[in-house]
């Protein structure tokens, strides 16, 4: 994700553009989320008669969407499509609370139509199952609870250091570095808690399929996760890391 | 895609240059649309013996032949390669009437080429099918359509996006965002729909094959996702959105 | 591949140089060979008790290996590693005749070594038969030949429209390019020819398999293509096409 | 890996913050190698019921988590996460003994504390046999062994031009570039040896499971293949190559 942009350089439009912008960027967030979430279940949806597959589909296709969503709303509200995203960089202090709690609003509404929509597309709407976050059936809860602090923590960290870069002009592929980081947060937990990575993805098909086993595991894992992260970022590991960061 | 170059300094040889150009970007469209159907047709092509398989090797296909495309093409006609991406562009005015009209026809010859060359290699003809954009055997027309307008609208939304970066000079490989965007189109419908997201990539295995059951989704549902996409991103959601461009 | 560096601009010691330079491209083309066939050979390797695989394996291989080989050896001898590439840059008058007559002996000494190595590693030599590029059992050689071609054309016109980017100075990363380029030639052709592109990597399982049934098509299919991709690019398709190119 | 920051220009406080640099750079690579070795334990875990798989998920797994370390750490500790790596830094004095040693200890360490994690969350604990770095059942240590050097020696070498190309501030996205080569390797070498390619990650899961056979295949093959790999750039295929490097 990326700061917002600033206000325009004209001051008497600066509030009303302000408004625009805002607006724009909670749109952006509830598109983002619902593209993020229509991929990452239609790429879960076996083929007639088939099991479902490992996380090989799901890895692929969060890196390719990440990247995508990254070049459409990456300057329009960070493209962070995440709650646990969204919830670090309020832990950071750089976005306000407001701000916060409207973007992870519109990533949960988002995620909601994305899943009413491709179970609308289901032939046999029992396939849908395939669709919930949930705990393998020989695993426990705590282990996917650890598991999803894991790869959440190790993919926020990466955007963090991103943004870092961002400021100061690398050349390296933004976009495509937080995507990866996706990619090798599913291929960590995949196998132990399905690498939820997002409660916004977690929650849209909760609700649409009423499958709320073990739901608060795809909360509160990806935000301590990330929260984690960002903290531990800019406390410790960022250049400009500390003092400085605590009082701004 | 990118915008065809403008015309060079030196007045008097503009017409000239012009219509040279005019017709190496005709050829450009046929010969690249030739290379992605090629492209998508040889994915789907299963090993002596083997079942068709998933959309793993379209998935991985579509990016690798779209960033090889952006990178032959791009400066000469766009490598728009997709009638649904040209008339997207005709629909905000990016392009005339004319070019588009001349572009789709080179888009769907080349199509046909390929798929005739492609058939004409193939050992076993029945295999030919498998070419074939088609709805799911348990699904309906309405939902490949639906799917096909969210696909192809979360793709060429990233084109438009890409294009707007490309003008602000940015340093995001956008090939590759646009190559993954069509990666994470694959991925939300290819269950629903096939993906098609790209109605010369299904008229020229209709022609060939003489299937064409249900061939109106493959053109109805890209160019109605493509148009939205890029109506929306041009008039709300550009940088430099709205009044200015409705003008321009 | 890129041009070969210029002479240093210490006029006296500029044959020296030169000639130092010319033995370590020659050596940067051997080793990138040998890599690069060793990465092919080695994603050709079934499991034990596993039917060798499709083209996923060669396709990801090869766009890895492609890029690798661009940081290693890309300004040392442009990383060509193949004869194919390397006659149509002396087809397009880019390297003169000595220069790619050693390169392309060198690319083949690399060639025969790789598969020397791979074979000396494998537990069961009988193995060594998925070394070989083939035709499929139910195709015959005028197809192999033609998917070939076409897949060496776009493959071999990519690397021609990255060279051309380079030296304008993109920001797009043409290594990826290529890489990509080389999946979309894999997926083409791999079904009815192997997709070999490159007759090094034929020759050296030749060699050691003693299997040279229907060789000659990997070499009179790559050379084609590719040499027809070089001559279309440079005289129809680049910016600075035609006249100026006849005569330079 | 990229060079450690160079002290800040304030003199007083050189001592201080190379000695907080020093700190980070170490908790850097623990964590780093901690995600490494996260991911590729992860992508190796089988689904319940399922047979381990080839080399498709580590493959992608290692490229996608390199590129992520590249962000989160390069400019910390350089991400080497490998002690293969930073004993070929070592072996061509581009950092001092002291500094090579602790960082192989925070290397091992992590390596430790990830495979400890991941046994922890593990359902079925004679699962975490997949963990361990083998030679194949059919084939023999020399083999393993000569494989382990060549695929290193692929990698370490990329690395190694990569590091030289950002010192010419080249746009091409080494990271990327490092990870591909990462999965190149892979490619090679795992039918025959798993391709470890890092004495840590063979570490982690031996002390984990005490499975300790051939174990020094996987440090004697890597550290000799990067070692190879970082003397013949240095001291041939560099730009800046011989008489300078051996005074410097």
């Amino acid at each position: 994700p990326q700061e917002p942009p600033k206000p325009g350089t004209e001051v008497s439009f600066v509030r009303k553009l302000r408004s625009r912008q805002f607006w724009r960027a909670i749109l952006a967030e509830l598109l983002g989320t619902l593209v993020l979430v229509s991929t990452m279940l239609g790429a879960s949806v076996p083929g007639p008669g088939e099991a479902p597959g490992g996380p090989l589909y799901p890895a692929l296709a969060i890196a390719a969407v990440i990247v995508s969503l990254g070049h459409c709303f990456g300057e329009i509200s960070g493209a962070q499509v995440n709650p646990a995203v969204t919830l670090s960089l309020l832990a950071t202090k750089k976005i306000d609370l407001v701000r916060a709690l409207v973007y992870v609003g519109a990533q949960c509404l988002g995620a909601f139509l994305a899943t009413g929509a491709l179970y609308l597309a289901l032939p046999r709407k029992s396939t849908a199952e395939v669709f919930a976050n949930r705990v393998p059936v020989d695993g426990n809860a705590a282990q996917a609870l650890g598991m999803e602090v894991l790869c959440t923590f190790s993919m926020v960290f990466t955007i963090f250091s991103v943004e870092e870069q961002r400021r100061r002009e690398s050349t390296e592929p933004g976009n495509l570095g937080i995507g990866l980081a996706h990619t090798a947060g599913v291929m960590i937990a995949a196998r132990f808690s399905g690498a939820g990575m997002n409660p916004a993805r977690a929650l849209g098909p909760a609700i649409i399929t009423g499958f709320w086993e073990n739901h608060w595991v795809y909360w509160i894992g990806p935000v301590t996760g990330g929260v984690l992260a960002g903290v531990s970022h800019e406390f410790f590991f960022a250049h400009s890391a500390s003092r400085q960061k605590l009082v701004a």
